[in-house]
């Protein structure tokens, strides 16, 4: 029998200036991936070289986090870019990423979309064309991470990219496999316990569990974890400590 | 008898969005370098890509030109950030107009501060370390572009980095061969004529030539012709046509 | 017989720091009223203050000229507001306009929405009521410039708001009157003659001329003519000498 | 005896979209008066319309907060603008936060600057003309709240403006009255009940309690708490309580 690993990522990095967001300190310490804002949606690049400091410190891989060119929104509403310009977004700030994680040590290990842009790599194959398009012509032997079942995650694949399948600890999914929209009721699940004890299961069985308990085998190499408020943190720790009982190894990608 | 080289640049790039700064066009017929903007004093993601397209197809140089973060006022204005900050904003830029280059096909040949920044790389050595510092952390092998007898200069040949020399074909020099600050009258040459010929006796004297006509020897690389109005393109030209007919070669860094 | 007048306006002050945009002098010497842009897709403080002072010493009219927050995308892009925020974004600008004209010694006569936004008034009339909700609660005895049979226009009056009812000198119009999109072959005449002429004809006639040459009798207090291209100032002139011409008395907005 | 009053202010409205800044919900149930970021150096549209309907639902009076532009050192560096550039950005921030006031339903009651511009006009005369330029030009009727002693303070009045004297609860002054550089050990009091304590005293005795505790008697009629983090609301209920204590009445500014 063969022993379970996992990745256990967030989204981190994400402070602008004297504005912070989220605990940073205490999810470098439960998490094995850090997906690190790149200024656009949040982030600066004094926040990011610390970030990106900290997580080599503490043996936490890596990877550069574009967004929508929207503070204000925190990129999480879409905005009015075409796939060509969007390409050109994901390059800019992978770059700048990769200068700074380089700058402070650290290698850069994946590459993974944030909000708005995450989401529409979900289910528009365009755009997740695009994103491949950028990766591709910018440092084509660098993994990508995408939402299982997604088109990015098909489309990233037949192009010839290396995937890191990823699924959410505190979302809801559809009976298809995809996350259930946040403005539908039941989209976050707030029971720590709960959420902990599904991600087990899913990490488990190889499979996303739909709201009605149907498991849907998938491929997964991570696993989601949010970092933007306090109670996020205790999300991340039950999650982490469910996988540690359940002799699951928490396993940072590479 | 050594045949003289020289390389032209310009910097180049610094439209934003539906604002056109210069006539890229005719200067990227005119230039062997072309120094892009970063999208903090100037330039966005679509005008570096096109920006590092086009000079790829003539031929052209480039260089990354970070800036203060500072549209409004263009880069012309000190901001109040620290060296230890500068480093951070240097290597976030200079990463994201490599990855922009590699996007567009094209490599990248050296890094040059813009505006504000550079002037305090000539007057200020702590700036001038910070941005040894960038470009040893994120590239230590690519060459800067430093104001002839700077502080940049000298660092950086003192710390092991390639520095390209530069001098200005269209300002007026001190007689200890610094820039006429652009407060003082008779700073900026607006005689085209006159700026070639002095543009030609300098670099065939490999010397800077100060208001009063003495002559400081000095290395010179390059030679900086501004592209940001259309009084500039007929500056270039004729320092080109001066070179071309003084039987000094243009030719690219590389 | 009663003597014909109309207004002319352009959106001007569209400047940014060192980037223009337009020939604003010129076009303030032909029109009779002036959509200053508020900082948000274009403008600074510097420009609105100064276009206020010239406009109030060529006796020019002034609005505020709000648009969506998308300096890179020069407000023409859709973003994702949501009415009631459209509200606030609206009333701030309305409220730094005001005080730098006030500053500048000029008095504010009316509002018009500028780009996207004022694409939107003229088809969804949840963003119309908006734009009427922000008015009517900063200044409701403010006019407003709404495009004429647009949801604005309509919205606006029924509301109880002051109404200047606008068509566009060199937009083409669809058989039921409204503004052929952007996307589409003859969206802009570029025949400055031509759109003179119509001009003139459709304001004689006190209608909206459709592609097909359809007069569809319309409220028409002002024409908009462009400013933000070289070209646009010769069709303006030629706007503005049609009417002279045809014995039409350009008056500014009170 | 005549029965003491105080105003108590904070600076508060200084969220940006998902950024949090302080807890303006607790401060706004100890202050009486609410200095109100423009979205120059905090605060957005969505952010002044709710503060403003806040602030009048439980009767705190507010102030325009105009700050440098400078979203990322949240106002708290000094940016290279003239003077007369700081009359229009400050023109500018009046009329935004003025019109969102109107649009909440609540009034304006005075002007005072934020950090380093606030800063300044303590110490640099042509700032503090600056203000009063931009204030007499905009709503010359509008007081302004000026730091105890400083030169807008004496210039304010001087050229005719209301002017309400402000010192602070949580910052050391030096011998001759002037704020502590908080570059200085000491420079800010992080202990609540001595911060309350000598708060009362100077209010009692009309002066300014030095660092040696030399009292340099001034016109008082408001003090200033800090809002932007969990301590200092904190300092804010004590402050308030001991003027409660003390019997001096906390009383809005009109």
């Amino acid at each position: 029998m063969t022993a379970k690993t996992i990745d256990l990522n967030a989204d981190l990095g994400e402070s602008f200036g004297h504005y912070t967001m989220g605990n940073d300190s205490a999810m470098l310490d439960i998490v094995t991936s850090a997906n690190v804002a790149c200024g656009f949606h949040g982030g600066d690049p004094e926040v990011m070289a610390e970030t990106f400091r900290i997580a080599r410190e503490k043996g936490v891989s890596v990877g550069s986090h574009p967004g929508f060119p929207d503070l204000w929104g925190f990129g999480r509403r879409v905005m009015p870019f075409t796939p060509a310009q969007i390409e050109r977004i994901v390059a800019y700030q992978m770059g700048a990423a990769q200068a700074l994680a380089t700058y402070s040590g650290h290698r850069m290990t994946y590459m993974k979309t944030h909000g708005a842009l995450g989401n529409l790599t979900e289910r528009d194959p365009a755009v997740a064309e695009a994103i491949v398009n950028a990766v591709k012509a910018v440092d084509p032997n660098l993994p990508i991470m995408a939402i299982a079942l997604s088109h990015l995650d098909r489309i990233g694949r037949e192009r010839g990219l290396t995937v890191f399948s990823e699924i959410f600890a505190d979302r809801a999914y559809t009976e298809d496999g995809h996350l259930v929209s946040r403005k539908e009721p039941g989209a976050v699940l707030h029971d720590a316990d709960f959420a902990a004890a599904r991600a087990v299961r899913m990490v488990q069985a190889g499979a996303i569990e739909t709201i009605s308990g149907k498991m849907l085998p998938t491929r997964i190499d991570t696993i989601c974890v949010h970092g933007d408020n306090a109670e996020s943190v205790d999300v991340a720790r039950k999650v982490r400590a469910g996988f540690e009982a359940a002799g699951i190894t928490l396993r940072a990608l590479t």
